[in-house]
């Protein structure tokens, strides 16, 4: 028996969820797929011979041929379906953010109270490149570790991109792979302008720097950059007593030609993070099917990465103050 | 309605082929499963719960609840059961070499009579990195492919290898990948042997190189060392008129430690391929699933491979000769 | 006629500077050399002919047989000697720092009166990685400078190293490299504590993070690490509004053995700077022949990377606070 | 006493000779410069110096001011002014070839009579890289080598190349380095053509592959390509019996930009092979200095090299034979 899957928003993360679990995920079936473009859940329903349309994310979480749902719609909507999800029993994987603010996130992870049911959708915990740095920094081979450099950088901003968004939006899912690549929570960061490119938005200072301090003392540069023109690129290599380690470039074929030995740049994250999102995917439809508790990012991760941006937002607005980092209560 | 796959010969390839199909990929499950060795079969039966075991090859080929073969028992076997796949109008999915001689192997070609049932388990055509080099190598982005240089090394040879296993065995993979490559059959062949290791077998040459000439008129270097000891690694570049293009190393870590910066390499084929086994057989699914011809190499692909190993054989018997590859009349 | 040189100081720098001059420098003769160790200075004028033995720094300075002086003893001796070559009107090349403090080094600035008599040792800038850096940053095809990432990491410390030594002694390179790379000088600055090192000596914050702000509005991260362990080790990489450059690792071949493909890292910063030291002095002694401005750091340099030591360490002794660099009045 | 150098011919390579010696080597003068072509000679004479124009080869290898000499005219003369120094008693560095055929080589040695007068400009025995592979090969640390892949490639052919001359004017580097690399003297080749370049000129075969045996046993695969259009790029790896070393790509900067991350490659050998031309002149002017055997290529090494070039074209002209290298009796 295959775990029928609803999907609620489809567009460019929502669709290519339909298409993975379709065609490269083991025991699962997308049976209900929904959005507010009519239009897109039609095609999308017609693609998908498995799939057919529900008239609204509520309707989807609630019919009897959903047995786990995925929400890819707006932010704004994610808390109410989520918690609706968990009222319906149902496993639901959220992509990221949890909520719009860590109020309302500490508000799901109230509402989920321990069930165990919401999964975030931080897809960098199954990259393979992202999970080696993880096993060697944890291994101890390397003494422990003392300093983190992270470089994330895309082609182009979305159109009225401004400098919150570059956190809230592009760095959150720094704020999750720290914590997890140490196994120990952000408690302070302060923010920092490096000079401002000629080539940005007006609202928007990019690049940006961050600075986050982990529990266990560890210190993490985190450079956010949006507008980095040449392609997207994710590093981060973890310094430790008697090493470091950092993620390669992930190539497949190196070109001689014109005077140069070059790799490609993608122009966006889905061609690096691709495989990512099939492990995870599957990971996810793994567990649901052997009752184990999710291997994901859950939802009380998904509210430290909330109020760890909220922290940065803050200290951005400070001229970059220094921020303890608050989680809400529960 | 998945595709109901039963699984011949229970080794390291053919247990992993299970792992994956029951795992990994979308729309198959696994039936039946049978080995010579009564034990492994009970043991792979009660670990995956939808297959059964049955008593040989022939009973499985012909079970009613079997829509589709993988053959991954001894070489011997590979002629005789893919016959009975065909005679059964099954797919079958047959793990290299096709039959143990080209002359057997068209005897099996012969028999499939254009029916396009069998495909052969040549994986690195759905290695993302081999795919990549071979569509830049064919963009003519380049210009036109001139030359060839292959480096096949595995960390340690079998027990009882010899030297006409190092091409039959090992080097046959590149007797499928450079027609793929540059679309045009091997048609000349010689053999020649570099200084032979002090650490290997004695009746095995190695490393050995062979020259492959294909119809267009590439010329290929190709050396297998499968004693290599430092890891498993393959490299191949593809020398073009305007520029070339190689495959890269496929590292997640670098690692700084002990005075030196360095990847790992893994001591045998599989972690190296694993994934191209995952997209082999996803893609063999999809292909039934969809009534589409075979992406996979085709049963006339293996009788090429084959006859050219038996060139490059002749070769090595005639000390290092120029051959003629012939294959035979269907 | 060669530029006759006599070399205060048969240190490891020292003695590498007179065997360069000797034996791979045009246009150069050492003639005197001394030392306060007289075993060394006896040694070292036994090894190398045309140079004879002079029994201190004053008496070398005021010798009618040298015409040029390099300084590479003792860091407190720098501000005395160079002043002294300054007043014999003598090209002197001083290794790092000029002077103990900065208000030292505004003295000898004064006392060189525009004079363009001293070069400081920043070897780095005769790197012909460093070089190819700052040229291509420079040159606008990138678009501008907006951030810098440098690491700079040392196998061990020596003994009795303190926290302030991290920065006024191996930071220093940085607080150069950094505004000859972008043409702007540092103008304010902040220091970062990582997690500490459980490998290194009590008084020692190692490794440390600073971050640099020039006049141009660049920000740099600067880590030093001087118990690395690993290997000699210098990153740097410049972030500019299309596209980032960054220095190589500087290989000759790469090994692959036991497992790994790697290259080496050397022990110490000689190996991978000694083609550096080599086209300085070069440099120095063609500027010298051909009555040139010095192409080396100035006095003038040296006086503002010791400016930056100074207000990092405040910043330090501040638990971080960013501090504006002050350069005192000449 | 600096060794005062006369430079006959001042074409690229003796151009640069004389300018590298005079603002690179220490202990080095160069004192005479000439050229068949009068304005040449003027010019340089003019830019250096140090150095007056003689009249001809002869006069300036007669010269009393000129202790040794470099032969950097055309080819034709390299015997007959190598010899003339022979007589002179003088140390000469004669660029490749020491003379067009190998019976004619064998003359040149003949004359010197075991004196040690002739060196050979075998640049690449100067280079870092390829000293350090070396080195590596031969430490024993990986076992014996066993195999060698070389690929050479230029961007472009000189007006008139036909493929004897992509023989003797560019693989006989490899003729040189192969011996040198493995202390072995190649004995046994055959010559390959792979595809032509529908872009090269009517007589020239280009690419050609090269098979060489040295008398160790050890098989060298040796690629040319002298319209490989897209840079001047060298590649050499010796595999050993448990594991491989590689020269890597000498780069400074690597730059992310438009999509692509990539290293540059010089247009011709000169900036590659710079540094080796400046340390084998050193070596050259040091071992003269002290009266030390040259460290340097000798004439039996050109000899030994025009041998195989010869045998080489044998093989080409008889369409791959296999061919024995002859070299002639002294």
């Amino acid at each position: 028996m295959p775990v029928r899957i609803g999907v609620i928003g489809l567009g460019v993360m929502g669709a290519d969820h339909v298409r993975t679990l379709h065609g490269m995920v083991a025991n699962a079936v997308v049976t209900r797929v929904t959005d507010i473009n009519a239009e897109r859940s039609a095609q999308l329903g017609a693609e998908i011979e498995s799939a057919t349309v529900s008239s609204d994310g509520m309707e989807l979480i609630n019919d009897r041929d959903v047995d786990a749902v995925i929400i890819a719609s707006h932010d704004s909507t994610h808390a109410e379906l989520a918690t609706a999800c968990v009222k319906a029993g149902k496993p639901v994987l959220c992509e990221k953010p949890l909520a719009p603010t860590s109020d309302e996130a500490a508000g799901v992870v109230a509402a989920e109270n321990g069930a165990g049911l919401i999964s975030l959708g931080f897809n960098r915990r199954f990259d393979p490149a992202f999970a080696e740095l993880r096993s060697v920094a944890q291994s101890g081979d390397l003494g422990a570790p003392l300093l983190v450099h992270f470089s994330h950088r895309n082609v182009e901003s979305y159109p009225g991109a401004d400098s919150a968004f570059s956190i809230t939006g592009s760095a959150i899912h720094e704020f999750d792979t720290v914590p997890w690549l140490l196994g120990s929570p952000i408690v302070e960061v302060s923010w920092h302008a490096p000079k401002r490119s000629g080539r940005v938005p007006e609202k928007l200072q990019d690049p940006q720097l961050m600075l986050l301090r982990t529990a266990d003392g560890v210190l993490t540069t985190a450079e956010t950059f949006i507008n980095a023109a040449f392609g997207y690129d994710v590093r981060c290599e973890v310094v430790c007593e008697t090493g470091a380690v950092q993620v390669t470039k992930p190539d497949h074929t190196t070109v001689d030609v014109s005077g140069r030995r070059g790799t490609r740049y993608p122009s966006d994250w889905r061609p690096r993070f691709a495989d990512s999102y099939r492990r995870e995917l599957q990971a996810w439809v793994g567990a649901i099917m052997s009752g184990s508790p999710t291997p994901l990012a859950t939802a009380r991760d998904g509210l430290a990465a909330s109020a760890v941006a909220e922290a940065v937002v803050t200290s951005m607005n400070s001229g970059g103050k220094t921020v303890t980092v608050t989680i809400p209560e529960i």
